[in-house]
């Protein structure tokens, strides 16, 4: 009973038809009829015209993104816990070309206009220090927190103030949409975010995610950038299929609520041990080192940590859109249980 | 019909079963089964350990071996058609941190040990001159030249008598080797060679190929420099799930050759038309503007070309595994009725 | 009544006299008979073979020396207030291809093995998360403070039994030295050090630093770093008539310990002012912004600050080699007199 | 008698002094009184508004102009045989992160818009292949032929046609102006240069070369570059002098022209031996490896090279504002009596 990562969770049956009624030969790289179609896709899905690229990776996604936002020489305002400072192995430094992650604080690994300004106003605008070029924010954060729209607008608000970028960081931006119930354009370019990493490899893809501009002038950019990183499959309508299928009938929402509605039930029980609010589908909850055992020995694979030593112990759960149900709720009364 | 490029073509059926078969839970990025078979299956392929990593393109898959190979500061020698050069949009630029390519000739877009060392031996050794630290070839070549094993072996004597690393660019190592019928070690790690990018894309998979190391230290750096440039895919299960497949009972050279024979009935009919000796999957002919057209308008598609202005036309004609034997009779018929 | 820092200060006659006694003729680059003699003249000084190379500015020195230590995927652990991290305009980033800073804390921003512990001992070994390589410490640190050989070596230890370079900027060495009153091996070959950016431009150079390397495989390769950072110059002659007369008579002992008196001759009238002890050529001392104004009206300048609003202000005061008997004695009667 | 690089002359007396009253305290960096009149100096030199920052080196100054023209995953036109493709050391990979320089033929090193045509226009407008971004060339070029403004400006409109930034190398820009007798603005900013590296160092300097701006926008990037490439040095105030006394009374100019003249006083002796038309400070000869070993058992030193081996050999003879009058002479009847 795995509640390890939604990034081991299996392919939609409906993104693997779609990569099979893909499989005949057509144009290589991006050229292919499918690929052809996610900027009206993503279109239809904003409520206006965006540019979309397929990339395989999360990580290749938010630092692409940012690379088009900021000069070698510049900096990048992020959560000090965001997925990007701490998580992909130095990725925003390669792409990015040395470019520097400036780090903000926030409740909820949530950077707020405060924090932002805590971070950029005592920056010296000269060459001695890096200026900050660009934000990137996490939707749903790493502790599975939600920016409401107007929080993101708040952002996007300094940002414009400021002349900085704005990227959001989606891998799990289904799931946060589904929890806000809205759409999708509101934590979006109507809150002034300029590229979104849309993440769907953890929500029943297998392999692909898409980067979103609302900026057209990014996206001229990315695609050289795209390919200079070994981005640019040869096969990308396999990829392109995968993206289609996931915004056709709202498969991704529909994935996202499953997932959010299981970690919700594991919630249900945590009571005092939840360390964050739940309105995605992590639940980060309070475990000492033998409740962890406890839940391990009855076969729940899942991710605990016990330090700083002395500490109570911790873990976290992730559901995703495949959750059996049944061990949801196994999960749920083993905690109850403890 | 299509004989654009093998890039094009469709998933192998034995491809897509093993990636179906994977389509259960277990751990991400490349801690899951499959991704750990991957040493044996291409040691057992080439007879002697090895270290494999799937990579999702070729240009990262070489990219990212060279890097190993050589410091920011150096330099690798290649053809001067060689794809690194050529087709990869600056990707060597971007892993290896600005080192630099040092372009050599060579009939058939195949390097010798004269024309390497015609490039590195006036090379002055100090500080304003880029040194060489790696050679890099192309096997089959941008031309569907095959390097014999001897052939490699000399380069090999070459690199290692300078302290020079030897990687090869394999995006159609099947077809050599099939064209050969040699063991696929006498052209690689009997021969030299450190690092080969096991091409499987262009041969019946969907997006992955094999990063295969003869040296474990490169493969120990490669493995972070994977992740930091977003090539770390959190499903790789079913990356691994492709590359087995292809190497269970040889698909690999099945699929080669059957790509090979396709182009031989086409080479069959050239004659004088021939550019280059055909050897893998790639028939390089003479076709002025008026033929291009006549076989285009009869529904065959191709890349062509004319310039330089006055010179006659040529064309690149491409077979794949899944080269229609019908489409391909069709082809040479027509070829030879110009 | 210049305050504000050393970088500012004029060039000593004796490295004034050293250049102009280097105006004839001689092989360009580092070929010339000065440049040759810089090995052994470090060798006397240190007591210890090692090899040195002359650069113009300390954030070339760090960032050279730094980056032959850790490779683009890896990272660099130093106070969060040093140098390399706050004030070089991110060329860490540059100079070593995105590698990343580890940023550590520290009391006077020195580090100590508890707090580099702190910082390196949770970082998970594997690709998602940047593995430290090496550290670097200031000497005097960015607070005019001094490690003693004792702090070096327990550092120096650490660094070795993790496998890590350890990197001096010695931006103000000759600061600390003079404060140690230690032999300069003490604190640096003696107690681990690699590498150590020694400083001369704020002591009575006018723009040569050494880089000075007791691990020669660092110089080897810091010398074709060097040439592509554009750092070789042609005369670089005159640069090593800078070091060598600096080094010379031990002026650049007798230069800092001119600065040093000068400091603590101001630190004698600070008293409770003063934020950091002061052990090289720094003073630190709290200021109200009405204070601040006070001195400045009287002629001083230096370097003030009063964020965060609602704390009281504070002031750094920078002596030199140079600073004018009279013009210390007249900011020390002032400061009396606040 | 050095006639192996203008490189290795003494400093000119009148640099000497300007720097000699330069000793008294000032703002670092940039910011003191002689930093601060770079612009208007050259904006007298130019007649026209620019904006001009010093830099120690040629390498450091081409390669910081022309990163602020080419993005990472572009490329730069020059000659196959510049100084940034063959001489620096791979600079031009590490300023500009990894972009391409596109090599182009042409007669004395020199480029033409029928030679850059010949490289841009085969270049593919897709992903696959590096765009052209900038133009640089090198002026006097690498073989001592000088372009005329006509030349020049055939380059810039071919330049501003295609959306290409132009650089000019000048490193000799001193040589070629003075042989030219035109305007400096002439072969500059009349001809559609936006940037140019105005070498001083091989003509009197010590370490001092100017980045002249045309836009200043260039400018505000290279700022920011010129820090994090460890290039700011912290007494300016040193470099500013050397080259506000270059400037002073044309300095540049008559240092050029002694240069010049003792070039050509060889050169008449030469006859048919001249590789190369002499227009600036070098002197390219054949001479074989007998003639090149009495030439030097005479006193002369210079470079020479036999290679490729049957060929007859040739040797570059260099002067420089200093060329002692009795040893040019010297050296041309050494040559007269070969």
């Amino acid at each position: 009973m795995k509640f390890f990562s939604d990034n081991a969770a299996p392919v939609h049956p409906r993104v693997w038809a779609a990569m099979q009624a893909a499989d005949t030969p057509d144009k290589a790289y991006d050229g292919d009829a499918l690929s052809r179609r996610l900027d009206d896709a993503f279109a239809d899905a904003f409520g206006t015209p965006c540019t979309a690229l397929w990339v395989a990776t999360g990580t290749a996604g938010n630092c692409l993104a940012l690379a088009a936002m900021a000069p070698p020489h510049g900096g990048v305002v992020c959560h000090r816990e965001a997925h990007i400072e701490i998580d992909e192995g130095g990725a925003p430094g390669f792409f990015l070309h040395g470019a520097k992650l400036l780090l903000a604080a926030g409740e909820g690994a949530k950077l707020t206009p405060e924090t932002i300004r805590a971070v950029i106003d005592p920056i010296r605008p000269e060459v001695h220090q890096v200026q900050p070029h660009a934000i990137s924010i996490t939707q749903a954060s790493e502790y599975g927190r939600v920016y409401t729209p107007a929080e993101v607008a708040a952002i996007g608000a300094l940002a414009q103030e400021r002349g900085l970028g704005l990227h959001m960081d989606g891998a799990r931006f289904a799931n946060a949409v589904a929890h806000l119930g809205c759409h999708p354009a509101d934590v979006t370019v109507r809150a002034g975010v300029a590229a979104l990493t849309f993440g769907f490899v953890k929500n029943g893809g297998m392999g692909a995610e898409a980067l979103v501009f609302f900026d057209p002038a990014l996206a001229d950019v990315v695609r050289f950038r795209r390919k200079r990183a070994g981005h640019l499959q040869s096969k990308g309508r396999y990829l392109a299929a995968q993206v289609l299928a996931m915004l056709e009938g709202d498969l991704w929402l529909e994935n996202a609520r499953a997932a959010n509605a299981a970690a919700q039930e594991i919630a249900a029980v945590c009571g005092d041990r939840l360390i964050h609010a739940v309105e995605a589908n992590e639940v980060f909850v309070v475990l000492s080192p033998a409740e962890q055992q406890a839940l391990h020995a009855q076969g729940f694979e899942f991710y605990d940590w016990t330090a700083p030593p002395g500490a109570p112990g911790a873990a976290r759960l992730v559901t995703a859109w495949s959750s059996p149900p049944l061990e949801v709720q196994a999960l749920a009364r083993a905690i109850a249980a403890l």
